[in-house]
């Protein structure tokens, strides 16, 4: 990475607290830092050193004063489904096959379209700055809208182009689907915020020629391959009753097992499976919220992570979760972990902090630099008001991270050095446009229900 | 209940959406209304109904608008440690006895006094109200000063005197603490806001002679009886290891499961089990994130409710939390009964507001009428302002309530018809008093477990 110099320099952040999650410190980042300055040059981080030493170097730059606040990496949110915020609650606390059978299926076949994206996808982002994740991942159809809409708003992006083999409103077949991943790479090449990534969407749905495709494909690319593998008991029962083999099994016969692969979810996973995953470098992409609420199982966390397995947290879709908090899913991660685990001491609090930040870095392409404050990573960052009784008294920072309640208490949000959250007010972006529409697309989806209710 | 009178009529609130969960209206008051009035008199409600009606029945009260706010009952929070908050953060990610025995127990003995639970209390206290909690149970030491501040902070309590066989800082034996109880029920008697019950701390802290004496006094008190039972298998089989049977069987035998009867965590039931306490009407305190963060198992919720058994929600002490959000608790419950159950449509969003609310109302004394917005009930009611992203669109207000992020979206809270919270800001308590006393304790708890290591 090429660093910035000293004379570029051109904002100074002084927080009460400082988390760098720098994995090259002693302690991995994880010790509260008082008193020190976090210097940004354009996009980059260029120094962090002492406030006092700060003054002198800098004098022409006037500090921003981060008042009882703790300065981080802003979140990376590695699963989701951005479009389908406008379904937030519209079928919930149903089995899972009537939710996407009789709600999602059609909800989506009458009503996804590039505008439902567009509107959706904002609505999404709109959310997740306010809570301090400058990153986030994309499975959706329309990806071209969904880098479109991340770009303007300022917001860093894995968009993982859908790839099905059956006709779905992006694309009529799957080889439609891989010609316009490939003019989407040539599109967003010089795309600093937008990173491409191929997304087959699960074993049972995209086939072993679609799959061969895209790792010859990917053999040029070197492109990250986001899947949803082993969600359910059942997808794994379902493909060893058909195919004769479980879908991870599968997948390393095709090669596609390899350090740019993401497994989200992952609830059903032999310890053979394990050793594999870790040998291949395959990294997992844990959505706790998802996998309870629709009842998947419970992932793995622990046995993962002692076998070296590199995870990172999802929100997935807001229609599966409700809500597009990381915070939440770090508090999820580490309080299930203890259960599924018996064992009070797993997954602690350090940990899922670094899954929301460090590993979620490494879930982007190599050049993204982001998910630690270091000099020359990527200027993302995000800053938490501490200032509530809920926060009081304040023994460990990081418990009070992951285990209360922080999605509010985000203050400002950078991303690339230019400030997306000034004070917990999003900036350039009006919130009642954003209401109203997602009020209009209520009023649509509720009626093509009720006329659908009608008619049967 | 003596209803209030029309004339006695002080104020009138006109929300956007009111869900009144009364158990008598058809829907159990599930459903959110529009366009109606809530009418308080004194410290009850007086009338609920259309607010055209309400400006022509009341023209002498200006009505308060409560614009984007869904205005509900108050949050009942029926398990926890209010004192303990102090303890916040102070020693997480531990296994269970090395939590206890190197952290908590140490820190109790030598901190814990009249002025810890005080200030405890008063902190914990100023978090729930502001996230819209009107009601709140404790057990912990020196229960008559939460009952002082409970009262002089205007938060309904329901103070389980703490009964353990072993001196500890409130009582030297269990006759002691038995009449304390004895005493501050009389000092008590005239406090509306103040439910005194029984808190036997557990099977294994407290033996029969005591638990016999409870009884026996309770048969003229009729009070609550609130204890932890079955946290762990460890002490269910410690139990049946020693004393030759599980603790439930052992409660039983000694007459005190009844309706008067609430147990706490209940991570283990058998079938039989869960029938009993369906026989005898005893009620389940669900306390979800502390289960999950001492990995002390799954409470079968969704095996009880179909039993019948009444269930209501705790979120446990701060440090095994770590926050007071009930909010966040009803997530966990509703989340975690579907993956425990393996059913996406166990404990539906609906029933576990019903746990936070009309359930929880049920655990006070009978007199109190609290949990439902009705004629004649308790005015403690509480606002949320949904103005924000991640509540929109609002297909379903009671998928946002149990699935959203809601802690931070309360704006209004009254109990007993006082207004305690005002868009967001506490009335009548000085947060930066807190805070200062907040950071003294953590000072104080610091500087003596570091005295401790430097001894060791």
């Amino acid at each position: 990475m090429p660093e910035p110099s000293t004379s570029q320099a051109d904002q100074l952040l002084f927080p009460q607290w400082l988390l760098t999650l720098d994995t090259q410190a002693p302690d991995q980042g994880l010790e509260p830092l008082e008193g020190q300055a976090v210097v940004l040059a354009g996009s980059q981080i260029l120094d962090i050193l002492p406030q006092t030493q700060a003054r002198v170097a800098y004098p022409h730059l006037q500090p921003q004063i981060l008042d009882q606040q703790l300065l981080l990496p802003g979140l990376h949110n590695l699963h989701g489904h951005a479009g389908m915020t406008l379904f937030r609650g519209m079928a919930d606390d149903l089995p899972l096959m009537t939710w996407l059978e009789e709600h999602i299926w059609p909800a989506e076949g009458q009503h996804v379209s590039e505008a439902f994206v567009r509107d959706g996808t904002r609505l999404a982002i709109a959310e997740m700055l306010l809570n301090g994740t400058s990153c986030f991942s994309d499975m959706y159809f329309f990806p071209e809208v969904v880098a479109e809409v991340a770009e303007e708003l300022g917001i860093r992006a894995l968009i993982c182009a859908p790839i099905i083999d059956f006709p779905n409103p992006w694309s009529a077949n799957p080889d439609e689907a891989l010609d316009k991943t490939r003019q989407l790479h040539q599109q967003l090449q010089d795309k600093p915020l937008i990173h491409l990534a191929f997304g087959p969407h699960a074993p049972y749905t995209v086939g072993d020629e679609t799959l061969n495709k895209i790792r010859e494909l990917n053999q040029k690319l070197g492109l990250k391959v986001q899947m949803h593998v082993h969600e359910t008991a059942f997808e794994v029962e379902d493909a060893e009753n058909h195919q004769g083999k479980r879908p991870l099994a599968r997948l390393d016969e095709l090669g596609l097992l390899d350090s740019n692969f993401q497994a989200v979810h992952l609830t059903q996973a032999t310890a053979e499976e394990i050793q594999l995953l870790a040998q291949r470098g395959v990294q997992v992409i844990h959505c706790p919220q998802s996998n309870l609420k629709l009842a998947s199982g419970f992932c793995p966390v622990e046995a993962l992570r002692q076998a070296g397995v590199s995870l990172c947290l999802g929100t997935d879709g807001a229609a599966s979760n409700n809500d597009l908090d990381l915070w939440a899913e770090m508090q999820t991660a580490a309080l299930l972990a203890k259960a599924v685990h018996q064992d009070a001491a797993a997954l602690p609090a350090t940990a899922a902090l670094q899954l929301a930040t460090v590993e979620g870095g490494k879930a982007l392409a190599q050049e993204a630099y982001t998910g630690q404050l270091r000099r020359g990573f990527a200027a993302d960052l995000c800053s938490l008001k501490l200032d509530t009784p809920d926060c009081w008294p304040l023994h460990q920072i990081s418990s009070q991270l992951v285990y209360g309640r922080m999605g509010d208490k985000v203050h400002h949000v950078w991303v690339t050095g230019q400030q997306r959250v000034t004070a917990g007010q999003l900036q350039g972006m009006d919130l009642k446009t954003l209401q109203d529409q997602a009020a209009s697309w209520r009023q649509r989806l509720q009626d093509s229900f009720q006329s659908q209710d009608a008619k049967a």
